[in-house]
């Protein structure tokens, strides 16, 4: 071992950050903050996944409270919210006084529990969603939403920025991830959608690749549809003119055809129970975009709304 | 009522094509042919949606019987499946020896019994289906499928590429509107997703608007994804590497997050339950293009495949 790979090995050296995680992501961050001449810290539960970062200047700390200790900003990019408590609960004492950036997928009621247990210990808490792939982190393809404290985020912008296009959403830290889930939420949906219609043409013959040819720039050309649709969801009046109406948006034919070929119609049947509930509720005639007030007709209370 | 008025409800003129059904799809077609200067019979089951076209040139016909009497090519452009028969069953014989093209939405099941109820009355039929709105005719955006008569689609070909970009899709008349309704399939998942999203960031107060603003272009970005599932599918190996996994699929995060909102997860939920079926099955570590699988799992005997 070199000199200088002993000096970046010197757990007490002070940095600007310090990187809980060196998964794929975590790795991609931490080389991103070393691209921008940022001194890191980096930690990882198994060893031997730091090899690279110290290679390219990262110092590594032989402990989590070595790692917590070196920075006033650590940053934890771990699976899961339980990783995230196994991981500081043992030295939530020596995190008093930091900011703790949580860039690890959580719900958002997970994210406001990571938020109350560190205000109860001193910590400043920032939660961070990431709407990007490692391969897309500092190209600005990416887009990361925060919330939290507000104070962390203005204060590391220009750091938090070299990642991707930052978005703070508030001061409830669970917002962050709701919308990220919600982008999410979108595309798994997105997805399926085609996984299915590839299985409806599949079964006379036809290949997903010719499917997906044909499916991928509709779908792209029909997101240019979703502006309309919220901008009657804010309205709130689903009887505006120049709508799709439910009625006509009925979706029977589509779940008989399906069935009909063999294929299981559950993700388009679904959507067809949205739009079923709004009908029989005498709505037939408005748009397509009440299908809202089925998502939204129970609230947390159990109540149903209409 | 003026003279070319009075030429123009002349019954026996013989026009190139019949269009039955005025709607606002079927006046589309008609108009499109009309400005490509065809000769165009017209007939409407409701008396006076004929006056704009009669008045571009189009011949009113008095009734189906002088309708589909007056050109070679009858086209059929009605509500559904039934309107087909209820129109034209009284006058079948007259339609013998000619061609229909049906463009009316019917499922492949509906087509086919179309297809042999044409063939055994000496009637040559095209299916069509149309992937556009009547905004979308002659402006080349638009789509249509055809099926069935081979004979029929190849001699139309000039005609009908008026309307919009044709697909000729093979014999069996089915299969036009199956790839039709599988593409409005992917599409309508894609509209209850991000319905679904805006319903889970407007429980925190984020309005539609905001969020379309932010899935819009982002599942735009996705539909590039499309052609790499279709790839693994096609391939028949869910094991290839660099694919995002199933296990990594878990989206029990997010259907948790939706009710933690309020919001029924009815939608993510049906796509969370195809990934389980897979990694029940004990295929968590393949690629998520194999929830194509719990799609396809009942064939149409009700067995099943795995
Ligand atoms: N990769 C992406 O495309 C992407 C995109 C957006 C968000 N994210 C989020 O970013 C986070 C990290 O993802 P990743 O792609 O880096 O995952 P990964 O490659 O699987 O790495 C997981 C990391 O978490 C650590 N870890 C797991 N359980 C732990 C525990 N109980 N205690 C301490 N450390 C633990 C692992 O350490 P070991 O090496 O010891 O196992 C490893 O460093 C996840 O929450 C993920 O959802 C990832
Ligand atoms: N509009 C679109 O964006 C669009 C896109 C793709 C495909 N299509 C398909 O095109 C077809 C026509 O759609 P459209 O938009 O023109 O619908 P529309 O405006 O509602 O018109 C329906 C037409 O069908 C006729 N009709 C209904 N029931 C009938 C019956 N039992 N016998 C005879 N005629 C009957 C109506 O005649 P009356 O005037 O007497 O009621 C009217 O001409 C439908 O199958 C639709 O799914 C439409």
């Amino acid at each position: 071992m070199d000199g200088v790979s002993e000096t970046n090995r010197n757990p007490i050296h002070p940095t600007d950050l310090t990187m809980l995680g060196l998964g794929a992501m975590g790795s991609a961050l931490t080389a991103a903050l070393l691209d921008a001449d940022h001194s890191v810290t980096v930690w990882n539960r198994t060893p031997g996944r730091d090899t690279d970062l110290v290679a390219r200047g990262a110092h590594a700390a032989g402990s989590v409270r070595e790692a917590v200790t070196a920075s006033p900003v650590v940053v934890a990019c771990l699976l899961k919210h339980d990783s995230v408590h196994e991981t500081l609960d043992p030295v939530i004492d020596a995190l008093r006084g930091r900011t703790l950036v949580n860039v690890t997928t959580t719900t958002p009621e997970e994210a406001r529990e990571l938020a109350s247990w560190a205000a109860a210990h001193g910590v400043d808490y920032l939660d961070g969603a990431i709407m990007a792939v490692p391969a897309m982190i500092s190209s600005r393809a990416g887009q990361i939403f925060y919330s939290g404290s507000r104070a962390a985020y203005d204060a590391l912008l220009p750091i938090i920025d070299i990642w991707a296009t930052s978005e703070f959403h508030g001061e409830d830290a669970g917002r962050a991830s709701l919308v990220d889930l919600a982008m999410l939420s979108g595309m798994y949906q997105l997805f399926a959608g085609f996984v299915h219609g590839a299985a409806m043409v599949g079964s006379v013959g036809m290949s997903a690749c010719d499917f997906a040819a044909r499916q991928a720039p509709f779908l792209a050309a029909m997101t240019a549809e979703l502006a309309g649709f919220a901008k009657v969801i804010d309205g709130g009046d689903y009887t505006v003119p120049n709508q799709q109406s439910l009625d006509f948006s009925d979706l029977s034919h589509i779940v008989r055809a399906s069935e009909g070929q063999g294929v299981d119609p559950a993700p388009i049947a679904a959507v067809q129970a949205l739009i079923d509930r709004q009908v029989a509720a005498g709505h037939g005639s408005e748009g397509f975009a009440r299908i809202y007030e089925s998502l939204r007709a129970t609230v947390s209370t159990g109540q149903v709304r209409r």
